[in-house]
């Protein structure tokens, strides 16, 4: 921590000749020609790792915004269609991100190889293997995606520009390498040419971000397509077939329809895929050069009692079942919607109710489940976990700022609905919608941020037991930590009482009399069955937020249909905060999906 | 910190009987009603101060989001003229808003009151006198504009709705009481009654945030009406002078043309008035429950050597004499401006023109001076203060976003003066000039970042030297904490030698040798000539951000007459571009003006 030493004393000395503390009797020339000396080793030190860590977090900070920042104004000139952006333009700026990235990750790894011998630090909390398993999967669809890609620009390549076709290749290379480099260094702890890493790090998140936004902006041109030709279907708008973005020529295979078309369904995995890499990356840029602490750093152990426990499996079927009905139901509006919303106005109107009929029903029940997990953890008064966590804290300020679009979205809705001059059959259901809506996220926040905050019960692994006892004993701790270790990680409550006792007894023994007890080595144990509910909750809520992402995503967005928002803020505004919002909403949807899953574990 | 005690103690007895450890006997029954009397005592506490710390958080951080973005969708709905809401919903709502703010400080200040014997921590860092200071100015004008706000209303008070009467007046009381207590309870760190505390805390921000965004609005159609009228005078649009928003009546007195040119220029005050007030309030409400590390606490020392030192006096004169230049042109610049700009076409391209060239000069010095400052400290060395600190990590996060809003900006600007079909004269000043934008944010964001987590060097309070030397001895802190101690506090390096040697043995004699003396505690000294530098560095700054807060505050915004990013980007991305980045900007150009001087004063 402190590093400068030679120098600094004799300095004092030059000024305090008779100070009978120190030792050293340098003149004062060679204090000077030292301090030349020490000039000369910190700018060299300075422009190396010794660069102050805060400065070094602000520097890649600034740069990875500024590059987010020179991606959107390109996108935005692109979104004008005015002469000075085309398409081309964007494409190529994202390549050579890319490129630049996969270059990064090439020198990473091969570093790491050399030396092999001094593997880095690793943070358990970082990503868990479900996490990389379902990014892989979305990198699959992705790969598809750019599989489908490049079929279509086969068919068009007379006529569109080959950048159009390079695109897709660099986007799987870019996307294959970046989900190995996850697989095997996302929880690295980076404590070597901090400076370097730290770069190219803020440079991969800010990547993943900017193709996230330009998926982002492509579906809310599809949306906005859809608008019109559903307007126009009603007879509201005159929709000619080439205004959506296709090319001047025909297509020379056969595959192009079924490519455009699957491309429409695909696009949202890619989008979610790039937004999750962001998150992930964006966890292992915070740990550069943080300090692990080896107690609160163990690898959590995951709750087996879903496969082993035989009591528990009947109460766990109500979550999964509910769950599953409302899938399955989410599934079945999306299809009714899509289908009746372009046929009459009446069919139209009949859609939009049922979808916020829908809603309404599967909102209250998520609340309601919500506040029965709040109440059981009211109930149980466990202690909170206050060590540091980055992944923790990211997940908690991620659920809270996403979801501030949506709802902009729903007081929107009740400013319109309240003031709305005429008066359509879903007027006061699109209320009571947004209202719940509102309130629905407001207790899955919080019963999402409580989860995760609670201490993690470990019942499993003895052996980081001893380490922690032993840990305890160094000198060199404060006593409140002690007490933090003792008070989270020792809990026997729910294994059989003769094994816990038989452990009791054999740690006593082992450690010789040793180990202090105090009172706190015993915390509260929660009762089965409350466990079973919280988790009946967790799986309930995961699979109710995979629902409540598949209706926007492929297409059920009433907001844009309704025409009720519309009336009170004109289509200009209104259309800016749904592409603001929806985005944010659709992450929202995603990342409670994970985050939930991760509670389902941990409970 | 941990607070379960005896009945979970009993539970472990209830599952190992024979275990030896613990000496309580209770039967089972006796077990179970004392879990009934615990789940009571838990839910009564839970709805007083023993929810737990985060969940307060979130919930009242939730509550604040919500109340912003009803207003925001009030305001949304308001701007588009619809027929949902008026302008009289919006004020009424901000009123009732200020109204409850104004119970909630009354309860506060009356809570406070009967618990004297007790009164609250006080977080040393959170607001110096000299902001409390800069704010009761700002609250000044703000009153002078309410003043002129009512004044206009009785002229036209015929044809107006009354709230536009009442607002002012509820917003006059609104201020007083508000800088009353932001002087005497803004320090405050609460601890009592928490939940109830951070629900007033966070309404207080929010209402505050949510009339900053009313002011930006306002503003926002003026500039556009600016806009149109500086069109209309080089013929390129028709304007008709009732587009304002003008009444439909005459003023009955004769004042009312005085007030309403008054109020074009006193808005960006109250503007700013209520932002600053947010980000005070806010440090508070990021305090409430906080635990604050004596030891850190304490009063900053304010270095007096700008006063005191006769040698310092000379070389201090550079850097204000050298701003006040800056400001001095600053305001002429704005003047020449705002006549040429809508004159004739020449004479506008020429005002723009002058605009660009200043600016460049200006940031160009700005950007040498940061670069000075950091050489400096890369040359010094010196250890990073670490300690938790609020208000610190808001100063430079809040740097660092509200940098993002002028970035943007600059971005398209590159974008388009890069890629447009005409070339006006000042076509390549446009580009330097974004460039330079940029590069001036990024380095005066890092000079200010690591001055701020500079340690301050306190030479002259002893007594909290020695206390600091008392508290080291105290067997539960950690080693590293002790050096942390040693390390940032003592530094003697500019008292005059002499006096130094003396407080030395002072120090050895005062404590009979007991006093650890590692070689850390001397830390190396920053020479005279390099702090003079900084506090010049910092002084400059400090009022070239005034200069550059200035210009677009009275409307010198050559973004919207320039008219090379409207053909890049279209009219209404770029209006939406500009409304977003210019209130964000003016924020960050007032807020490095605080930051900074904040920065003088520890240097």
């Amino acid at each position: 921590m402190v590093e400068h030493s030679g120098p600094d004393v004799k300095f004092v000395n030059k000024y305090c000749p008779s100070s009978s503390s120190a030792s050293s009797s340098s003149s004062s020339s060679s204090a000077s020609s030292a301090r030349e000396m020490k000039i000369l080793a910190t700018l060299r030190g300075s422009l190396s790792r010794k660069y102050p860590q805060k400065n070094g977090e602000v520097l890649s900070a600034q740069y990875g915004i500024n590059l987010l920042l020179v991606g959107l104004a390109l996108m935005l000139a692109l979104a004008y269609q005015g002469p000075t952006v085309t398409e081309e333009t964007v494409l190529s700026f994202l390549s050579t991100l890319m490129l630049v990235q996969l270059l990064w990750m090439i020198c990473y790894v091969v570093r790491l190889e050399r030396k092999r011998n001094a593997p880095p630090e690793r943070d358990a909390n970082a990503a868990t293997s479900w996490i990389r398993g379902g990014l892989t999967l979305l990198a699959l669809l992705s790969l598809i995606t750019d599989a489908f890609r490049v079929g279509n620009y086969v068919g068009y390549q007379e006529c569109v520009s080959p950048v159009l076709g390079v695109y897709p290749v660099i986007h799987a290379l870019h996307t294959v390498s970046q989900v190995h480099f996850l697989w095997f260094h996302v929880k690295d702890v980076i404590k070597r040419y901090e400076t370097f890493e730290r770069f190219g790090v803020i440079h991969a998140v800010f990547t993943n971000l900017l193709i996230w936004s330009n998926g982002v902006m492509t579906e809310a041109e599809h949306a906005l397509n859809d608008h019109k030709r559903r307007l126009s279907a009603v007879g509201f708008y005159n929709f000619t077939v080439g205004e959506g973005n296709q090319p001047d020529c025909n297509c020379t295979t056969s595959a192009c329809s079924m490519f455009s078309s699957s491309l429409y369904y695909l696009c949202p995995f890619n989008i979610e895929y790039h937004i999750l890499v962001s998150v992930l990356l964006f966890v292992m840029w915070k740990n550069v050069g943080r300090n692990l602490d080896q107690r609160t750093n163990q690898k959590p152990a995951s709750s087996s009692k879903f496969i082993n426990g035989s009591g528990d499996r009947p109460l766990l079927m109500l979550g999964p079942a509910l769950g599953l009905l409302a899938l399955a139901s989410a599934i079945t509006v999306l299809v009714i919607y899509i289908i009746h919303v372009e046929e009459s106005l009446e069919a139209r109107h009949a859609a939009i109710s049922m979808f916020y009929w829908f809603e309404i029903v599967i909102l209250a029940c998520m609340s309601v489940a919500g506040a029965v997990g709040l109440i059981i953890y009211r109930l149980e008064d466990w202690p909170t976990d206050t060590t540091p966590n980055p992944a923790r804290t990211l997940d908690s300020k991620l659920l809270l700022g996403s979801s501030i679009g949506s709802w902009l979205v729903c007081w929107c809705s009740v400013i319109a609905t309240g003031g709305a001059a005429n008066s359509p059959i879903y007027r006061w259901a699109n209320l009571a919608y947004a209202i719940l809506l509102v309130l629905e996220k407001c207790v899955q926040n919080l019963f999402v941020i409580e989860s995760l905050y609670r201490r993690r019960r470990e019942h499993e692994d003895r052996p980081g037991l001893r380490a922690n006892h032993n840990s305890i004993l160094s000198p060199n701790q404060g006593n409140e930590k002690i007490f933090a270790v003792y008070d989270g990680i020792i809990n026997h409550a729910y294994e059989s009482p003769e094994k816990q006792c038989e452990n009791e007894k054999q740690t006593f023994d082992g450690n010789n009399g040793t180990v202090l007890r105090p009172r706190e080595l015993v915390v509260p144990e929660t009762p089965n069955g409350q466990r079973q509910v919280l988790k009946n909750i967790a799986i309930f809520l995961f699979m109710c937020n995979i629902s409540l992402w598949i209706l926007p995503a492929f297409g059920c967005r009433p907001q844009f249909d309704n025409g009720l928002e519309e009336q009170s803020f004109g289509f200009p505004i209104w259309s800016t905060v749904l592409n603001f919002a929806l985005p944010m909403s659709l992450f929202y949807r995603m990342h409670s999906v994970a985050v939930l899953f991760e509670v389902f574990r941990k409970i």
